[in-house]
């Protein structure tokens, strides 16, 4: 099957077998999505040598465990936890020490004709939710994971930094709880998105950004810089949401934090049946966040598309 | 009177009028104890220049509004708000915008023969707690406000890094909660203190310290090592607590903290009532914690012998 594949910060499609039997679901792949994690992979992050990709929606092919599950539209759960450590024993093998991440970490993703994961990682789309916004069902995932680690009220002032696709959908999401949400971003054109749904846009560098005035602020921009901005418009005592994985490290004053109590949340992966309901319900609407979509044959030119600027999401068709 | 003051970088003792009639109270410095943050302000921490000094033990020889605490032995609050804002309506100024911090912020400190503060920052010391052991309410209230912002349970395992005066202070207050307290330091006759006290101690670079292992870490180090040092200790969906202000920034690799879904929270000044009760009942102990006396006329050789490896608190006597 065809495969779209890194080697030593090289991005290949390769010809590979599918997946074989192994205890695990078999999926075809219907539509994946490029994520900037895919890109950091290429430029060296988690170390990863094989086959990329961790957005998707599938069609269960074979399920040996769970019959009722084939022909089923699927999306899926990327962590593959151990089953025996105390986290996976609770129904959470996202921090599982020996786990495997689909297109991340010891595991082939979902850029290919097939993917494997274990049945019980698999969530049902309702037949409402378009192929192209299920693929959305994991990045939503990890925007709403926020609220299992930070509390936002109807009177939290939220500010979201960073307007590409993670940034958007968490500014989407926070607006689920209020109407005190800002995003800070540098692209109007990708602002505009989440301002017609009542997001306060606030353009870096043109407009004044109001400091220490935000209870948390969700840092998506995955750079430097934008950390910056997260400590310079946190209130005292508020909360960064850290949600970007870079290949890099950055340069904290950490005196501020200290001298005004910041707190600084790492935040990674969400759960996924909550984000399909919001898909589902119509709650979030992503339709806006798709730029183009590519067959699967021509991946590499895809993800040269992908990290282009002002370029939202790319999806891929195998 | 006489006050040791920083400018530009340079210590020195001089010779200035005391405090004048402004509506605060004028307290009489009787011990002043030098910490940390004073050797960080004379390296450039902060921008200060004035007296230094926050930690003391007075007598209250003024205070109009308060005429009940003439006499009284007191500690006292270093932060003073401009009792308006939000924070100074619900009692706690630690984070006005607008306050001054003693020997620290836009206020003359403790290392003088008097000093002002509002009488309301001042806490009357009980007769049963020593002067030298009262000069320690400011930096155990900065230990125990430690629990103002995260919850130690009895299986909570915590690490403190650092074993100078505040990571030893850190150590004996999370003490206070369980057995399951190590400590991570460098200076086997230092952490000998807290070792007697059933605190775990753990010697960098002679024993393997255990990864991934503690629910919070505490950072007492000041130092960016310390902070690398506790995000490899550190569970995942751990807690880091920054305890330490220093001058300088440091290198963080973000990514970990993200995918590991790491808190870092920052942490100042606690509360100094809690802290006087614990010393009135001897549940904290701080004896071993003195190394040496200094009269105030050898401020500057006080300094530099505060500043030599392996010195724990050195008071100063006007």
């Amino acid at each position: 099957m065809k495969a779209l594949r890194v080697k030593d910060h090289r991005v290949q499609l390769a010809d590979v077998p599918a997946p074989g039997q192994n205890g695990e679901a078999l999926v075809r792949v219907v539509r994946s999505g490029i994520c900037n994690t895919d890109l950091e992979i290429i430029r060296g992050y988690a170390g990863f040598n094989g086959t990329i990709g961790h957005e998707f929606v599938g069609v269960v092919e074979r399920a040996d465990d769970s019959a009722g599950l084939v022909g089923k539209r699927v999306v899926g759960e990327i962590n593959v936890g151990c089953g025996m450590c105390e986290l996976c024993v609770v129904g959470d093998p996202r921090h599982c020490a020996a786990r495997t991440v689909l297109g991340i970490h010891g595991r082939d993703g979902a850029h290919a004709e097939f993917l494997a994961l274990p049945a019980g990682n698999l969530i049902e789309v309702p037949e409402t939710v378009a192929d192209a916004a299920a693929v959305f069902a994991e990045p939503l995932a990890a925007a709403y994971g926020i609220f299992e680690q930070v509390t936002v009220g109807p009177e939290t002032k939220v500010a979201v930094i960073g307007d590409g696709k993670l940034g958007l959908l968490c500014a989407m999401t926070m607006r689920l709880r209020n109407d005190l949400v800002s995003l800070i971003g540098k692209h109007p054109e990708k602002m505009a998105i989440v301002e017609k749904l009542g997001v306060e846009v606030l353009l870096l560098g043109r407009e004044t950004i109001p400091t220490r005035n935000f209870d948390i602020v969700v840092e998506a921009s995955g750079s430097e810089t934008g950390f910056a901005t997260a400590l310079e418009v946190v209130k005292p005592r508020g909360k960064i949401v850290l949600k970007s994985t870079f290949h890099g490290s950055a340069k904290w004053e950490t005196a501020g934090i200290v001298v005004d109590e910041i707190s600084i949340i790492g935040s990674r992966c969400g759960r996924l049946a909550p984000a399909v309901e919001l898909l589902a319900s119509n709650k979030v609407k992503v339709d806006d966040l798709i730029s183009e979509e590519f067959g699967l044959e021509n991946g590499v030119l895809a993800v040269k598309q992908a990290e282009k600027p002002g370029v939202l999401k790319i999806l891929l068709r195998p």
